[in-house]
């Protein structure tokens, strides 16, 4: 008979890959040593299990991250005791806010060596505090026959609890006393699956048809923030028919490009072009906080009544203006505005995509001039299936004002808390689709995480990474702060002289320099075959200069 | 008069300096500016003033935490709000279990941005949970007079607080809303000083005479730790001499040099030499957590009774084994003793410093073979006033079996939760002491780090980074997993495609790969006049051999 503790890790191995466990991302030491060793194991006598070695805990954890919100799939971290632990919060953090279920498991020191001075042992218990849904511990080496029958149910049924709406990440704690080593080669348990059924409350027939009147007005539209829950955009462009609506689309939408999709939203209101006969009576919205800041100010000062749907969202509007809230999964509601009698006028859709196209227009005359409106004109000619990670502070903003790729993309970005950490490793994570990835990133944000260069080697996954370079933090020149010329550059610029092509020498990359939008676009059109990193340098007071300008020409030519 | 804002911040930042804070490391972010602006204009008005920036929180927490452990002074760090305060986590676990009094300012959205889906807004009240000694949320724009009274005081006494037996680390969330904008170029106000006393239990008379008497036995020994409180090594080793005690001395007890000193107890526990006369009597113990695991083991086994004596580790014993706790200060504690008769005789002493003698003398005659001996012996030529970051895993337990430096050094490593994470950056806040710094590390606890070598640039110090690269986690080779052959080198050896070379290319350091003892030495002899990255190639599993074939030889030789 095998020991308690490689049939218990056994047991908790199989329940998560039970419940639509497929990554795994181990960081090395030596208290993960049985789950590690049985984790390799079980790569090897099962074809759905992969597993990935990252030495940065915190890179580790942002990969995860990526893996899990482009497959829509829990993905599970293992850590040793100690720090280790603790480089697991900043995704954590993301993950909660964002609702990606992420499956910590932290190894720790036992009882009888807790707070008595052993080495690498920190309070472990509930780490992540309001960052987690959930937190347990669980004794591997427990000889009572329960234990492992709680294992199977329990650890199943947190997996469920990570999944169910609103989604999020969850800590198990594994406090392991030596001997570490688990018995290899021996037959892996079978475990019954837990059938677990995720409720969802559904909005009610009145609400449906109260919604569906108001989305017969003559000016409806709908708003779509970030999708998390990968949703049916060709469902949502169905509903866009059936009531001729505009559709203001986020970048991470992922509903561009569409005849019913407006873009540059936040552009359209700084430059003051959005006449009366163009503010809707009613807006549906659905998904997370939109990128641009300016809409839901908008929104708000023009008292335009909003309806938001979600089941993870809902109620969460820091313009704190909604009108009607319903806590909803999207495309049952969808379902049941698509059963109710629609309108044939398109004069108010057919507004707003003239407004989108003399956008477009006035754009196109400047991307000639300014990289960081040829980078998202480049990367349109992404291939079908191409996959895209945005950084946050500046590239977002620019992507979500100017970018309609020629197909639909799968577009992803951390705006949950919207940092700058993790991004390299996250974009890693969804490269692990096997789709052609590209990172769009600053300097400053890919220096924050170089460590997760190092994905291209443990993952073995290819990657383009285009590095808009501007020698610094690019978005403080938009603040006030900005006018603080004396302190401005080492409190905020922050310049660091990091020279790209050697990290793309460090890390074994293919480089470019590009400094033209049609050698940028012929690179973007050949998918990356291994690590590929192509520079583009930019230049911040030039940077603001040309928003500046933009924005006067916008509002010149579209007033 | 001035706004509220710009006030209370710089009440805020007076009060700090006031308590002896004069390092303050910043990583830029928008939330942060009214803070960041303020602290570059006290840098300009105040000679006691030092701002580094750092980009990476993570790497910054650990400066910060090298900065204090250095000059056992509290440092503030300043952190945006979001993501960015989570990478703090680590180094608060590492500061919270070695006693560093870290202050971070975390600045935060505003109340009425909580939890309505704002952008980069997370919880972060009670961030650190049980790892900061304690929280506090300040309004810095509430314009009540009674407001900037309560900063003097309350931000006075939480420094005082940190700095209070067990110092530990403590967060101020600081909710900005925006205008962010202060004054700049205003009068700084003058702000009242706190006497904070910190109140010391001593051990009572009885005590004192009870311990000397044992101490008086004819086989009495010191154990000394690592010292986090700065202790006076001289005093330490007058008690040495007033009672002919033998000093089981740490490496980082900052004992060695000395007659006195015993080092190596690890290897003499390992070859099992130590006969029964050597078993000391009673075991005076000041200090953390050694490094030296056995010596733990081997004080319960030949049931030693033990005296520990502190206010910090006092009780901490993962041996569980300690006979008598002394809960005082250790300086009190040692004057007390001295004060009380001695011996004279010194057998037991002289026995003892044989062993040693005869240790060194065979690790000597093996040392030309293999790097991890020669590494130590080079170091050794280290000047005087030099300083040594030892890195943990294996780094750390060589140099506590084998260093000896020529003269006293100050040596530290990250040993309260012995993480291989921000050991780079920690090495860094060691340097900003001005004085020759070096970091003894392997190339993956280097690559886990590499953006604290960033700090060169931000800082402006020179260190030495003397990097023993064994591609890879040397440390596991000597534990069990390694016999699991067919998962070991992917699952725990993590064999790393990093050029040290091109990592010096990129931060423009100075490059010196050696292969000998001598020119190892002479380097060492020269401080660095920038960042200096010195390597040295070994082999994983010859260094195991290396080590048991030494426990081989040092029986042979002294049984």
């Amino acid at each position: 008979m095998t020991d308690s503790l490689t049939r218990n890790i056994k047991h908790l191995l199989t329940s998560l890959v039970l419940q639509g466990v497929h990554d795994f991302v181990v960081s090395p030491g030596s208290r993960t040593t049985p789950v590690a060793l049985l984790l390799a194991e079980m790569q090897q006598v099962r074809d759905d299990v992969r597993v990935t070695v990252d030495v940065d805990e915190r890179s580790a954890a942002f990969f995860a991250l990526g893996i899990a919100k482009t497959a829509h799939q829990p993905v599970v971290l293992l850590a040793t005791s100690g720090t280790a632990t603790g480089n697991y919060l900043p995704a954590f953090m993301e993950a909660s806010i964002s609702h990606i279920p992420l499956i910590a498991l932290t190894t720790d020191r036992p009882t009888e060596l807790q707070q008595i001075g052993a080495p690498q042992t920190v309070h472990q218990e509930h780490l992540y505090g309001e960052h987690a849904k959930a937190y347990t511990a669980i004794e591997m080496q427990d000889d009572h026959a329960d234990v492992t029958a709680y294992i199977d149910y329990h650890v199943q049924e947190l997996v469920g609890r990570a999944l169910t709406q609103p989604m999020g990440p969850i800590q198990i704690n594994l406090p392991l006393r030596k001997p570490l080593m688990p018995k290899l080669g021996e037959a892996w348990p079978e475990v019954t699956p837990q059938r677990i059924l995720v409720g969802q409350r559904q909005a009610g027939w009145q609400d449906i048809q109260a919604i569906a009147a108001l989305l017969r007005k003559p000016k409806a539209m709908m708003l779509l923030g970030p999708d998390e829950i990968g949703w049916q955009t060709e469902k949502i462009e169905q509903l866009a028919a059936h009531y001729q609506l505009p559709v203001l689309a986020d970048i991470l939408s992922n509903f561009r490009p569409s005849q019913y999709a407006v873009n540059g939203i936040d552009s359209l209101i700084a430059a003051d072009v959005i006449d009366d006969s163009l503010i809707p009576d009613v807006v549906l919205r659905f998904g997370g906080t939109p990128v641009s800041a300016k809409v839901i100010t908008w929104l708000r000062e023009k008292e335009i009544p909003v309806i938001q749907v979600g089941q993870e969202h809902a109620g969460h509007d820091h313009g704190r203006h909604t009108h009607t809230t319903v806590v909803a999964d999207p495309d049952t509601v969808i379902s049941d505005l698509l059963a109710e009698p629609g309108v044939k006028n398109a004069t108010f859709l057919k507004k707003w995509q003239d407004l989108t196209d003399k956008l477009m227009s006035v754009v196109t005359t400047e991307v000639a001039n300014t990289v960081e409106y040829q980078v998202p004109t480049a990367l349109a000619e992404l291939p079908e299936n191409a996959k895209l990670f945005i950084a946050n502070s500046m590239p977002i903003r620019d992507m979500d004002n100017y970018f309609v790729p020629k197909q639909r993309l799968q577009i992803a970005a951390n705006r949950g808390a919207n940092g700058i950490d993790g991004t390299v490793s996250s974009a890693f994570g969804m490269a692990m689709s096997g789709q052609p990835t590209t990172l769009l990133t600053g300097d400053l944000t890919l220096f924050h995480d170089m460590n997760g260069l190092m994905l291209s080697h443990q993952a073995h996954v290819p990657m383009t990474i285009v590095v808009v370079n501007n020698q610094g933090g690019g978005i403080f020149s938009f603040l006030p702060q900005s006018e603080a010329a004396a302190y401005f550059e080492p409190m905020f610029g922050t310049p660091l002289p990091i020279v790209i092509e050697r990290i793309a020498r460090l890390y074994d990359a293919e480089y470019k320099l590009v400094d033209d939008l049609a050698a940028l676009s012929d690179l973007i059109r050949k998918p990356a075959t291994r690590l590929r990193i192509i520079e583009i340098q930019s230049n911040r007071q030039q940077n603001v200069t040309a928003h500046r300008d933009l924005t006067t020409a916008i509002n010149e030519a579209l007033s």
